[in-house]
């Protein structure tokens, strides 16, 4: 009935050069925090005594172990850490900010796009999704509903075969965490992996995924910084998994282009040298 | 077995207020084009006398009639014929550029923006996959490959329920067009209708729709100024559909806001007051 | 700056025939019910003394007015009320069905895929998530999770500009439901419209559209047998909206078919003889 | 600036226990093969004198090496080679059939779609489109136009970030293959990798991906027995990618379930026992 595996790998093992490739390398992520409520207010630092960013690598790196490597940027930082040579060596970028988005400067959104267009990783946490960066990648204005009331937030998968929801409880349960709510001003989602509940009633499509030019972004909602959210070991699975998945898989970094193909030249083109003849 | 409809309709239309709605007003529709290369080049003013944008605007006025109302703008108009007071009297808006994206102002981008994103319908024309408006509205780069050798282009509906795609043939034939090809660099259409393939052998994703905040986006991509596309009738319609479809359902213009809603109470949000307790 | 709509269209309204299509034809609409739980349990007659099915169709009515005709059909009629000549004279059909789904005909189910395939919309309420015609178009389980408990449900849009949200609160409040919750074993709908919650904290997509064929679904949750669910004027509202939504464009009804197509030759297609030379 | 990963490292090394995943095991592989025009037909016993299924198992071990095992399974095997046991112990199957769809018994297509909807994945090549598994999957007539005249292939990709992308030329170039052209009526794909055209100008969507309850299926069209398809280095490589990706994260195979919850209680849910109370 079915060819036992052995003889079938035995004939065609032999003539066949097979391409088993090596372990990929490390992950390179860069954890970037807007880092000031963790300085202004006390309940927060307590929480979080060294900074959000912290505890959100911490959580990468726990999850993915040596498959992963982490550093942590923040907005004090000079060029709030996101230089040219830390953009072009990060596979992945995670981004918490949330106060201080309007002191993001425009250069270094730019230089964030770029990279992402270009095959660079953006997982965009909670209240990043006012941020310059993301607003920019989506087009709208990503506003929502929000309440600071001590909710219960419950995160439901709605797509089980999906990679960010691997081993992730169905639900996942969230203490408390501020609410986010419809109607969130985003583009439809590529892929909606989950949709989160409130005691209140609202709720939120807080998993979704977007492909933009060669990279993937993936924005998850929970996670205010009055809350320990961050400390809550599924949404720390689910960040991991969302920045394995966010990782390209296209070997090199590029920029989409425009350009010119002769007939019958498919691979070939040419630079734009302007609209007229 | 099934009832007459006479006796049903005899049994509830007397108690029932019926709430038969009066047909729609027209809808009003403000064609832009740049008007540059009808001024510059020869063969191009020979095609399109009165400019491409006054073909465009008849195109839309045969098809719908006494259903829209029709005005035109242009780059040379003040403050390129788009004005608050035309666009908050214009439910869809067309827009054909290519010479000269770099001219439009960045006022009018954003104002642009800001009325799609309340509700304003647009039908982005080809080139104007290049604008400041559309990339803004994608986030991605948008850009393309291209070629003008007079490719005959086949226009092949993949979503044959689409209203877009009504009274289209399949395909729609286009004896000469400039090439656009894949990668076309645009965020993943909410529903894609139309597939394009050109005498080359390219295919682009040729008739695109997106949602943007209280705005539907229409995107096809026929129609270079080299060849006399927008006298075709089926690429008449396409538009004409488009401008019906981009017409938003809802009663008026607001564009998405963020505010907080208290427990228990869904419908009265109050506006935003920073980020800090 | 902009041309006078007058103006314009005095040019172009004397060479040009306008086409102001005549407005369409009332949207033939067939309510099926299975019309046991009214005959059998008591407190459900209290609810629906007539049968769900002509609550339903008395609110799609209400809504439509003169721009439809309902007639209904039940499980008991011959042929379940739905013979061939019925399906050919309805432009969509809306489904409610719950304790005797398996005596719903396999000869009945075959024939309603057909004729939505070739083009008939089909609504499908609540438990009609599990019918035999749903799952056969999905492909899937169909299966939920559940709980009669009295739960209020809201529903939220996430999808404000679909024609299917026009004029429905955000959120529609049902003071009591039956609870359906995730994971909802369905595709990933062409569009989401609605998302549930209940008062437990579950969620479900609650309102979804698929296209299938030639055809148009739309898939509404709310709506047990134990609840007033559509006595409820939003309820009543978005049942009509997913009518009109789901009445197809194209003119004639036709299933799609694998034909053979020369090369050069677009149009003429030729059946299907057989798998070998 | 950005702390440097070492001292990272060694700050968070210590304490935490990282979860560093063992290699994932082998994906056992079984490549379905209808084997009958091979059997029946010169001319495709010259191209596959193995059979079809021989060639695409080879395919598939080539690209994977040691991160599969590959065994095949015909037709002709009793029961078709897809005993309950073969499926249990299969995380892909890929499917090939064209001649003889209806000699696939009932009984094995309705074990393969109760293990796809379990969790295996399935991989659906070239006129497997009409199969009795993929049909049922789908919902739809799964019908297109063709014709088998040595007409070239581009394969387009308009996913670059989709793993089934990965390594695959822009176009991919089948000198010559059977055409298989729009309106193909499939549900619409969850993701569109690639989009092909041919030298008669028909395109196709030729790589989708569908989710369906927890399996994951990709369906791919090139691939007719006249022509050396299966031998093309980079269509192999698109086959291995599929199965790569069909391959489910989820831990065991389950089938998604109708289940009763009690308030309160998200994780222990009661079978169905009936729907009257």
């Amino acid at each position: 009935m079915t060819r036992p595996q052995g003889d079938f790998g035995e004939r065609q093992n032999t003539p066949v050069t097979t391409s088993s490739a090596p372990p990929p390398a490390p992950i390179r992520v860069t954890v970037w925090g807007e880092n000031r409520h963790e300085k202004i207010e006390e309940h927060v630092a307590e929480i979080y005594p060294q900074g959000m960013h912290t505890t959100i690598a911490e959580a990468i790196k726990e999850n993915l172990g040596d498959a992963c490597t982490v550093r942590t940027a923040t907005l004090d930082d000079p060029e709030h850490g996101l230089t040219e040579e830390v953009l072009a060596s990060t596979d992945v970028l995670t981004w918490w900010g949330h106060a201080a988005h309007a002191e993001v400067s425009d250069e270094v959104v730019e230089r964030v796009h770029r990279h992402v267009l270009s095959g660079m990783g953006l997982v965009v946490l909670h209240s990043g999704h006012w941020s310059k960066i993301f607003v920019k990648l989506m087009g709208t204005s990503c506003t929502l509903r929000w309440r600071n009331e001590h909710d219960r937030e419950l995160v439901w998968t709605v797509n089980p075969t999906h990679p960010i929801a691997k081993g992730v409880p169905h639900p996942l349960v969230v203490e408390e965490d501020e609410m986010y709510g419809e109607f969130f001003d985003i583009p439809v989602p590529d892929e909606l992996v989950f949709v989160s509940s409130f005691t209140g009633g609202e709720v939120i499509r807080s998993g979704c995924t977007f492909r933009r030019g060669h990279g993937r972004i993936f924005y998850f909602s929970p996670g205010d910084q009055d809350y320990p959210v961050y400390h809550n070991k599924d949404i720390r699975r689910v960040i991991a998994n969302g920045v394995q998945w966010a990782r390209t898989d296209r070997p090199e970094r590029s920029h989409p282009v425009l350009l010119r193909y002769d007939t019958d030249d498919f691979f070939n083109g040419v630079d734009y040298s302007g609209p007229l003849r």
